[in-house]
């Protein structure tokens, strides 16, 4: 099925509060590969189940998870049930929207890789179009390793449920979770892999950071106020800093965090992902090639990161959490200085950085604007430069410091905030990222999904220092938890004047 | 005495609060004409003696109260400490201060035209001089009619109280209280006479609006800002909303109103400063004259204003007030739609309005920013434009409105407000306008006081429609209390698609 327009406009619009409406997804099944993993329990369950709360699950719609020890119906909702109570976001669930939405979840028993299951799960499905009008449509969620995914591909391809991408009868489309890849080559081999099954509209890359609110409200700030676009350039901007931090530690799983670091676990995703919705150039239209054709511009205009722009690190007793390699290299934090080379960025620079063990739980763009020119208020007087914060979590909002007069019969300028709090703004709580992901994928909406040039300009950029890194040797500098990475990380801003914002 | 620096350093710089100190004041006496009148007991004597609670007086600090009916020192320290105990800001005096500040209160008895007055003043001040070190330094307030000013003036210069602008000795200055004239040539005759007896560098006309934190923080918020001086143009501005409304009517003192009117009480003066503050250019320091030449510059710019630009109204009921002539047309509220012919305001409309028997107390200027270009978030949804507010008072602050996505999981984008409040924003409260004022006219400093140029811009400009107005005939528009004014100011800004902001 071809991509249809990301966006329509509702009937009833309040001028107060426009509103861009999106579509009521179409009848569908969803099918879940790793239906008895964590992500299904934890996530996508719990997701759907809010989704069926808030009445936006299409009228015709079944879930089928798909694993070997799924077992029957019956058994499959059970489980469900305990741990959606668990892990619920609104603490537990109402039994009678519960009892409807587990009545449409169904299983087929089976291995990913046995051309049997793919027997079972067609007939299943077919069933289900019968008798729940789902009309053919299916959106596969790949809840499962990565090494898995080209044979659950190829099997659902050669099980014919897998549609030509211009069939307009129904669709079919995939949910891949990452990693996508360890660096370009395994990225490329992947995505060539997957582009041997799906044609790209039929590929969604989920980054659950492309779900989250304020990582979507950066469009709207954007680009649905006149008054910011304006000074979105080097004209205006000093520099930028995109940061990306957790006060967490390397707890469990200490072997699959070895093996990712914080390069792969969030700047190749997460963190481009946020810069390419700051510096992109605005889009035509909100369509989702549009959107993602400009965040690839902004990601193909960044510079490869030389070494000394780059600071990896791990914090004080990393080596020594279970799992985690003897002599391990995997950096628990990154910093790096950023180059753009565009019409709007050239010379300012972007610095980034994201970490575990940091001093507080923070992801935050920070606009840092140009200091004001003359002296009208004393050569001396060293007037704060305007910054605006994009707070994506915690505390999500926005806010912008200036200078203002102090009250008082002398011209004492102090820079105080103004802020928008969306917690304080909003009486409606935003949902899990993966409700609206779930929900975009269902109505065929690609726009917060990465698209495979998108995730492989980010590899490019990423391989430019990592692998490097990889192959290198020497110490891996160290810094104490709670410190906000390592000397060196102060040392790459300082070098041009500035200077790293205090999280939290 | 030459005009000094407006602002001075401080040697103590907190980079994070940085501070252009003023300069303290010099030793002198401030001599009161008109010292038993209501000016003096509810708002000059309360605000030295808040002087002196802060320790913002000079160490060699005397007041003179001049009046027939004034008497003897201690009588005219009694009933001020009476007076300033009703109308003191902070509730009361405290002793310690009081008695510290009354010992330096004098009296000469005696009429303003008479000139045995100016020979006891002489002989008072020149006692002060060697008994309480005011070196030769007088600061005369005229808090009498501006019928006055001229026997006052001329008596003065005569007694040889008046000093040479160019004398380096001692200074003499003057502060004048409006009205200003009633129009042009009056204005123009008054400024004539005092220009006869003082140097413009002597003299200081005082506006309280000028005085006001907010006020003054104009200057800092658009020149100490980066952020808003590139977008405060036509090419980012589609209109300016200024607004001084006063919910109060006209009650006490009819006859002094009905005299005066909006135009004159309000307008020509404290709007029209706003105003020039508003649309000036930068200017090259903050020296007075530097800052008040670029006003008169910013006033000289606004287009003669044409009849139908100009709507005139009295509330319902004005006309029974006790004073008020029988059949006046003196308004009560005024709405205009200005036009600035300037590189930087071309094509931006600037509409004022100031009124009586308003909806509400609100003194505000309004920028509407132009809307947002491009259909992206669908021609239909009609994103609200970014407004900002200087709110001047009351619950003085600042606020920009901007399109924010709604949480949930559709593209729903609504108007928010980011806003800071001065009342929350810092912990020192503002001191009374009149506080400010005395005190930078004893340090000569004349920056918030308006050069006779400023004044005759602004009388040119009223007199376009004012004088006509007088001159007119036909029925008065009446607009109901609490209405805004009448339907005709509706009328002037929806003519090109506007409307004004609701008060309060």
């Amino acid at each position: 099925m071809s991509e249809t327009p990301a966006f329509q406009i509702s009937d009833t619009q309040i001028p107060e509060v426009p509103t861009v409406k999106a579509r009521r997804p179409d009848p569908c099944a969803l099918v879940i590969f790793g239906a008895t993993g964590d992500l299904a329990a934890r996530k996508l369950i719990p997701a759907l189940y809010h989704l069926a709360l808030n009445g936006s699950l299409p009228q015709d719609f079944v879930v089928v998870g798909v694993s070997r020890s799924v077992g029957d119906a019956d058994a499959f909702r059970a489980r469900l049930l305990e741990s959606t109570r668990r892990f619920s976001r609104t603490k537990g669930v109402e039994p009678a929207i519960w009892q409807d939405f587990a009545a449409r979840i169904f299983t087929v028993a089976g291995g990913g890789g046995d051309a049997h299951t793919y027997a079972a799960l067609r007939d299943q499905l077919e069933a289900l179009d019968a008798s729940h009008g789902t009309q053919g449509n299916r959106l596969y969620y790949l809840a499962v390793a990565p090494s898995l995914f080209p044979a659950i591909l190829q099997q659902l391809k050669l099980a014919g449920l897998i549609y030509d991408a211009s069939d307009r009868r129904a669709w079919s489309r995939v949910v891949i979770e990452k990693p996508l890849g360890s660096d370009l080559d395994s990225s490329r081999l992947l995505n060539g892999l997957i582009a041997e099954v799906l044609d790209e509209s039929q590929t969604y890359r989920i980054d659950h950071y492309l779900g989250k609110e304020t990582v979507q409200n950066i469009l709207v700030f954007r680009f649905a106020n006149a008054i910011f676009e304006p000074l979105w350039s080097r004209h205006h901007i000093e520099h930028v800093q995109i940061t990306v931090a957790e006060d967490l530690l390397v707890t469990h799983r200490g072997e699959f965090y070895d093996e990712t670091g914080v390069v792969r676990d969030i700047v190749q995703n997460h963190l481009f992902q946020i810069l390419a919705l700051i510096a992109m150039e605005p889009p035509a239209t909100l369509a989702a090639d549009d959107v993602r054709g400009q965040k690839v511009q902004a990601l193909r205009s960044i510079r490869p990161i030389p070494p000394q722009d780059v600071v990896l690190a791990q914090y004080q007793g990393y080596t020594e959490v279970s799992g985690v390699a003897e002599g391990s290299r995997t950096p628990t934090f990154m910093a790096a200085r950023l180059e753009l080379e565009s019409w709007r960025w050239s010379g300012v620079p972007f610095y980034i950085r994201a970490g575990k063990g940091m001093s507080a739980k923070d992801t935050e763009v920070a606009i840092h604007f140009k200091r004001v020119p003359g002296i009208l208020f004393g050569r001396e007087a060293h007037l704060c430069p305007n910054v605006l914060v994009l707070q994506i979590q915690p505390n999500e909002g926005v806010s912008l410091s200036f200078s203002s007069k102090v009250p008082g019969d002398d011209l004492t300028v102090a820079s105080v905030n103004m802020s928008f709090e969306y917690a304080h703004g909003f009486d409606r709580k935003p949902g899990d990222a993966y409700e609206r992901l779930l929900l975009d994928a269902m109505r065929g909406d690609a726009t917060l999904f990465a698209r495979r040039d998108e995730v492989e300009e980010a590899w490019r950029l990423v391989d430019t220092f990592n692998l490097a890194w990889e192959r290198g040797r020497g110490d891996v500098p160290v810094y104490p938890i709670g410190a906000d990475g390592p000397d060196a990380a102060q040392t790459l801003i300082a070098r041009d004047g500035f200077a790293w914002r205090k999280l939290g």
